[in-house]
C-alpha cells in the first residue's frame, strides 16, 4: 500500500526518517520541506570547520563519500523529493494537510499527507540584550553562522571574542577560537562553573584549568548586560567589567521550536518541546516527532528531559522511519550521555552530577577517583579522573563523569556505565563489570571497578574524604592549627613540600605508619595526602586501627590537586 | 573476631584477596605462600617487557607508585605476612591445617587457618613434543621466562623465532620479536585462523594480514611434530615443512592447577578447574578460591568456563576479601570479553563469535560492518570493523568482535555492549544505545547503533549479503560467468577496477540504477561492491523494488577486502 508521508525539516531527523522509510517502502513517496536553502548538515561539526579541523564547509554536508547531500542526492539516491525555503505554516490534521509558503518567492500550496513527520528542530536562545543584533555577534546553529564567523576571522577581523556560555558550543568555540587563531578569547559564564549542572565543581575546575593553560580567559558567575560597538561588535559589558570583543559567540542553550505542533493541537511540554511516545509519535497517531523538538522520558527520573542532540535525531528518526512503515520501533530514553572534546583534554558523563541528583530528591553520594587508564607499566598509559554519582543505600549509580587526555578511553568507560544504568547498575555490579583486559587498554583492575570499589568503600564508611576543592578549603585554614596534613607518600616525594611549607606539612610514609606512630598528634584532625588517594585510604584504616578518630583522605590526590590547579 | 587467613598463591588473586580482607580486618593476621621468589607480578606485562616497551623487568613487580611489592612490603605497607619458596603440600580440611614445605630448605611446617584460599593459577599448556626441553624454548609465564627471552635476544642469540600458537601470548609475543628486535618471527598455529573460537574467520584474516604487512610470517592449519637442535633449539618440524628458529615459544593455552584442591576433596570440573559459587566459595564454606584455577559461570551459557586473565584474577581477588571478612559479595559470571593489540591495530570482542554460538547450538547470524568510529568530517577518524553476532528470532545479542586502529575506541564499544549484554541486550536496544556524542568521539549515528541496524536489517531480510571471505569465494567463480560485479560507486572511483577486469566488473552509481536500470544483466546473480557496503545496500533495495531476485551486498565493502588482504 503506497502512501505518502510528509517531513517538516530536513536537517538530521527528518532526513534520517524519510530514508529509512524510503528503504523500508521503496514504492511510497516522501515530500521533505526545510525553510533553509542548506539542509542534512552535521551542525554538531561547526566548531571543528572554525578552528580549521574541518577545511572546507562542504565537508559538513557531504556523506562519509563525499557526496553532497543536496536536493537532487535525495532524488536520486534517496529517493525523497525535497523543497527548501520552504515554511510549513500550518498542520490541517482532519484534512491531514501541511500548508506551505516558500519564502523567496511567496508561492503558497498545500500537500497531503498520510502520515506526518515535525522535525522542526531548535532555535539558539537569544539574550534579548541591547547590542545582541550588531554585526559580529553570532549563534552557532547552521552553515551560515559558520562561514560568516571564520570569514571574520580568517579576514583578521578578529583579535578578540568572547564566548557567552560554558555548555559544550561555548566551549568548543572557545577552543577553535584560540587554538589555531591566536584569538584572545574570554568565557563569560552565569554559573560559578563551567559545565554547570553537567559535572562537579572539580571536574569542571580541572578542565577550566587546561582551558586557562591554553590561554582561554575564564570570567565566572558573572552576566551580561549589554553588547556595544558602531555598526560591529566592540565590547562586551557583564556586571562587573568591560571586555573587548570583535566577534561573539552566544551559545546559551537551545529552544525547541515547538510553535508549528502546538498551534496543530500536539501536546506540548510547559517548559517546550513537543510531547512523544516511545514509538516517537504525538498525541496525533499520524503524527511523529523528534529530534531537537521534543521531550523523551529521563531514564532515571522518568521526567520528561530536553536533550537537543545530532546523535539522539539520528536514533529517533530511525524508529520514526520503521513506524511509518508500520512497525514498533520502540525509543526507551535517555541517561543524558555527553562529551566535549577541551584542547587536548575532554570531559564526558552520563546520568546525573551530584549537584543535580542531589536537587532531583535523591539521597545521593559521590566519590572521586584519580587511577591510571591502563597498565601501570605500559608506557602510553594516563591518569583519568572519574566521580561516580551514586544513591545511598540503595547503592544505585546515578552517573559518572570524567575528565582526563585519553578521550576514546574515557568516553569508552562513561558508554559502558550508561549501557548498564539502564538496567539500574548497581555499585556492586561495576565493582566486577567486566572490562576487555589487555596491558595496553586497561588496568588489570579497571578504572571503572575501582571508582566502584571505592563508592563501596565511602558507603561502609571506611574511605573517607574530599576531593580537590576540600582540600583548598582544609589548607586555607592551616594557620589555625585544627589540621595535621599528613603527606603519606615516600619521604623524597613529600620533601619539597615539607620544605615549603615546614609548619604544616609533615610526612609519615604509608608503609611506617605503625611504627611511627607516636608521630601523629593527637590533638589535630589528620588531613591525608598521597600521589592519588591510595596509600591515603591505606594509611586511612591504619590510624583508625591505632584509634585515631578524625581522619580525612585527599581524594585524588596531589595528582588531582595539580590537575585543579591548586596553589601549592 | 580476629581470625587467620592462609593465602596458598601470591601472584594477582591471592594478594588481591588477601590485603582487601586485611583492609576490612586490620586486627586479623592473613599468611600468604607462594612456590616462587618472585611474588605479585603482573604476568600479562612479560610481551612488553620483551619487546622493550617496559624497560625494566621490576616495573612487573612494583606498584603504580614504583614500590616493589615484594616481602617487605606486603609486611610494612600490606600488614600480610608472605613465605615465599614455600609449597602448600596438603590440606587438611577436618583440622583446617596447610602443609607446606620450603623449596629450597627442605623444611616443612603446618599453619592453622579458620578460612582458606586457594589461588595456585594455572601451568602454560605444554605440547609434549620431542626437543620441548631444549634451551631456547620458553613457555610465557613468570619473569623468570621474560628475562630468559630478552637475554638471549639481547646478546644477539635471536635471529629467528617460531611462536607455536596464535592466540593472545602467541600474537603478543610476535610482536614483540617483529617490532622491536627485527626477528624473523613466524607463527605456527594448529587452527586455519589466527585467534580460533574468539573472532570470525574474516575478522582474523585483518589482523593476520597486518601482521604480514609488519614481516610475521603465519603458517595456519599446521601441526607441529618436533622441537629439534643440539644443546639449544635450532629448528620447529610442522607436518609441512621445517622452520629455524633460534627460540621458541609455546603459546597453546594454560591449565588450571587444581590439583592440591582436588587431592584435598574439593569439587572440581571434569575439564579441570575448581568449582566455586557466586561468593566465590568452593563446597567447603571455609575455603575460597579464583583466579586462573576456577570455572566461573558463562552469562550465555550458564555453563562452567575457564577463563584465565589477571582481569578476572582482581575482581574476583576483592569479592573473596570481602567474604572472608562476612560479606555476601558476588561474581556473578563473564562473558568472555578480550582485547589483543597486534602491532598498530587490534582485535576486541565479548560474548560468542558466530561459529562458537552455533556450536553453543544457537540459532546465530552475523553481520560485519565497516564504519568510521567518529564524524566522517573529524580529521582524526578511522574505519572500524564490527562483526555482531545475534541470535534469530529473539534477536538477542550473543558477542560482537572488531578489529580496528583506534584501540581505545574499538575497546570501548565491545565494553559498553558487553555492559549491556549481562542484562539480555537485543539487537533493537542496542540499535538506540545511547552513546557519548560529539564529532571528535563518535559519529551521529554511532557504529554500534549502524551494527544493530545492519542486524535488523539482516533479520527483516533486506540486507543480505556476505564479508571480504565471501566475496573472493564469488569472485574465484567469476569465469564461470554466472555473477555480475556491479561496483555501484561514482564512476572514477569503479574506473580502475573496470580497466583491470574488464570481462568482469561493471559499475552504475547508485543513484543512477532506477535511471540505468536496463543495464542490470537478467541472467546473473547481482554482487554489488561499494566503499563500505552502504551504497549497496541501498542499491539491492533499488534492484529489488525494480524485480530482480538474486542480489547480494559485499558487507564492508572496498573498505573490507582490502584490510582483509584480497587479491584485486
Amino acid at each position: 500500500m503506497s502512501q505518502h508521508v510528509v517531513v517538516i525539516g530536513a536537517v538530521a531527523l527528518g532526513p534520517k526518517a524519510a530514508c529509512r522509510f524510503k528503504r523500508l517502502e521503496p514504492g511510497s513517496r516522501v515530500t521533505m520541506l526545510d525553510m533553509s536553502d542548506v539542509i542534512s548538515y552535521g551542525g554538531c561539526g561547526i566548531p571543528y570547520y572554525v578552528s580549521g579541523e574541518v577545511s572546507d564547509e562542504t565537508q559538513l554536508m557531504t556523506t562519509s563519500f563525499h557526496m553532497v547531500r543536496d536536493v537532487p542526492f535525495f532524488k536520486d539516491v534517496k529517493g525523497v523529493d525535497v523543497m527548501t525555503r520552504t515554511k510549513a505554516v500550518k498542520i490541517d490534521r482532519d484534512a491531514k494537510k501541511v500548508y506551505w509558503e516558500n519564502l523567496d518567492t511567496g508561492e503558497t500550496g498545500e500537500l497531503d499527507y498520510d502520515q506526518l513527520v515535525v522535525a522542526t528542530g531548535a532555535t539558539p536562545r537569544s539574550l534579548n540584550l541591547p547590542g545582541e543584533d550588531l554585526e559580529g555577534v553570532h549563534y552557532v546553529s547552521n552553515p551560515h553562522d559558520a562561514t560568516d564567523i571564520k570569514d571574520a576571522i580568517a579576514k583578521g577581523k578578529v583579535g578578540s571574542a568572547v564566548v557567552i556560555g560554558a555548555g559544550f558550543i561555548g566551549l568548543e568555540m572557545a577552543e577553535a577560537f584560540t587554538d589555531m587563531w591566536g584569538v584572545d578569547t574570554t568565557v563569560v559564564e552565569i554559573f560559578d562553573q563551567i559545565m554547570p549542572r553537567l559535572v562537579s565543581p572539580d571536574l569542571a575546575r580541572m578542565a577550566q584549568n587546561h582551558m586557562e593553560e591554553q590561554g582561554v580567559v575564564f570570567h565566572l558567575g558573572e552576566t551580561v548586560k549589554a553588547i556595544e560597538g558602531e555598526g560591529r561588535v566592540q565590547r562586551v559589558i557583564t556586571d562587573k567589567r568591560t571586555i573587548e570583543a570583535e566577534c561573539v559567540i552566544v551559545s546559551v542553550g537551545v529552544i525547541p521550536n515547538d510553535q508549528l505542533a502546538r498551534e496543530s493541537g500536539l501536546e506540548c511540554h510547559e517548559r517546550g518541546g513537543i510531547m512523544v511516545d516511545e514509538t516517537m509519535r504525538t498525541n496525533d497517531p499520524a503524527i511523529f516527532s523528534g529530534g531537537d523538538c521534543v521531550v523523551v522520558r529521563n531514564l532515571l527520573t522518568n521526567q520528561p528531559m530536553f536533550l537537543p542532540l545530532g546523535s539522539m535525531a539520528n536514533r529517533q528518526g530511525r524508529i520514526i522511519g520503521d513506524n511509518l512503515a508500520g512497525g514498533s520501533s520502540k525509543f526507551d530514553g535517555v541517561l543524558g550521555s555527553f562529551v566535549v572534546k577541551t584542547f587536548e583534554t575532554s570531559l564526558a558523563g552520563t546520568g546525573m552530577s551530584l549537584d543535580t541528583a542531589k536537587a532531583s530528591g535523591f539521597d545521593a553520594a559521590s566519590v572521586l577517583l584519580v587511577q591510571l587508564d591502563r597498565a601501570h607499566f605500559y608506557p602510553t598509559k594516563d591518569l583519568m579522573t572519574l566521580e561516580l554519582v551514586y544513591e545511598r543505600g540503595t547503592r544505585k549509580v546515578l552517573g559518572i563523569q570524567g575528565f582526563g587526555s585519553s578521550g576514546d578511553a574515557m568516553v569508552g568507560r562513561v558508554n559502558a556505565v550508561a549501557a548498564a544504568m539502564k538496567y539500574g547498575l548497581t555499585i556492586d555490579e561495576l565493582s566486577t563489570m567486566e572490562l576487555a583486559y589487555s596491558p595496553p587498554f586497561s588496568a588489570a583492575m579497571d578504572v571503572l571497578n575501582s571508582v566502584a570499589n571505592m563508592a563501596d568503600n565511602d558507603e561502609r564508611g571506611i574511605n573517607r574524604g574530599v576531593g580537590p576543592q576540600g582540600f583548598v578549603e582544609l589548607w586555607d585554614e592551616r594557620e589555625t592549627g585544627d589540621y595535621c596534613f599528613l603527606d603519606c607518600r615516600e619521604t623524597p616525594d613529600a620533601k619539597p613540600f615539607m620544605e615549603k611549607f615546614p609548619d604544616h606539612w609533615c610526612n609519615i610514609p604509608q608503609g611506617e605508619i605503625y611504627k611511627r606512630f607516636e608521630e601523629v598528634p593527637e590533638d589535630k584532625a589528620i588531613v591525608l595526602v598521597c600521589n592519588t588517594g591510595a596509600r591515603a585510604y591505606e594509611a586511612q584504616i591504619m590510624l583508625e586501627h591505632k584509634g585515631v578518630k578524625d581522619v580525612q583522605v585527599i581524594r585524588g590526590g596531589m595528582a588531582a590537586l595539580k590537575k585543579w590547579g591548586a596553589d601549592l
